[in-house]
């Protein structure tokens, strides 16, 4: 059932956008539409979409594509694991050559935009997994975020761009230390239900 | 931010109900209420819910809270993550003490809805967690699923009730042998994309 491990250093993030609203064809084909994805491999099916490549570009895709859903003002979640040591093949390496630059950066820090985060760090294959968790994380300089604990998870208020940047602070400081690194959120924007 | 490990054997699951629709607050609010949860802890807020309790009752209530949703003939997803060996705290212990009759699966089992999942299976804390996988887990034998490989998952294709039965297993299965297990799934019914 499961791929074997490969050596490579590509991270990947399978996800699903989730937009509450009749509109959610437009809305994802849209944001799939806008944001420029040429610097990462990726598949869309039925239930979720794969991108895979450099991290920078990795979390810079995934990013912007929340944000252009979020922006219309419906309710938009995302749900994703992001994944690293794990890549099972060779078919995206070749996306591992591109520049460092974060195509659709500059378009995203424009947006502003609300939300709510939770997010779990799952650091393979090591027994001193727990601490290789709190060693490498320090959310208490994550800036523009309020951070506060949940069950199985930790939660992030704030902006998007600013909840996006504190997941991928965690996700490279842990995969630094710990070969194989997954890490699972979901975000969600313009809830109708009051925070509790 | 992460919260110590315990030592019950408290299951729980955190997941968020995704209907692609106008009306998600009542598709969602409904399902919630339909599904008899009094044999689990529950919290709900803007971002996911949380049950936990014993294991059977775990799967019982998330199984019945997705298939009264996705009958309702919406575009329905759900994404979340099941998780033992890690509780946190006791709060929730009370809970171990029901009987093991899982109360949603009469009304559960007369629903057909057929769905698309994707889940993965991490096994905390262990350098052999890729064996414990490949050991763990015969697919072959899971009824009713069509069963293949997907980047960094495992895509089960059937009936809810049959793919949440070998989630449910294969979950059980790894447990028995890994102290700290998570299983991340994503399930969809009802969408307009055509499968690949």
């Amino acid at each position: 059932m499961t791929e074997v491990c490969g050596t490579s250093r590509i991270a990947g993030c399978q996800f699903t956008l989730f937009p509450m609203s009749d509109q959610f064809v437009d809305i994802i084909l849209s944001s799939l539409e806008e944001v420029d994805s040429s610097k990462v491999w990726k598949d869309t099916d039925d239930v979720t979409t794969c991108v895979r490549g450099k991290m920078v570009h990795v979390f810079d895709v995934v990013k912007a594509i929340y944000l252009h859903a979020a922006k219309t003002g419906e309710h938009v979640a995302m749900s994703g694991t992001f994944s690293i040591g794990c890549p099972g093949d060779n078919e995206a390496d070749v996306y591992m050559d591109e520049t460092d630059q974060a195509i659709n950066k500059e378009k995203s820090d424009t947006i502003s935009q609300p939300a709510g985060c939770k997010f779990s760090l799952y650091p393979m294959g090591r027994e001193d997994y727990m601490d290789k968790i709190y060693e490498q994380i320090d959310l208490s300089k994550a800036r523009g975020v309020e951070v506060s604990a949940s069950h199985y998870a930790t939660r992030l208020d704030g902006e998007v761009n600013d909840i996006f940047n504190a997941l991928e602070e965690s996700f490279v400081k842990v995969q630094e230390k710990v070969s194989h690194v997954t890490m699972t959120f979901t975000i969600s924007a313009n809830s109708p239900s009051t925070k509790k």
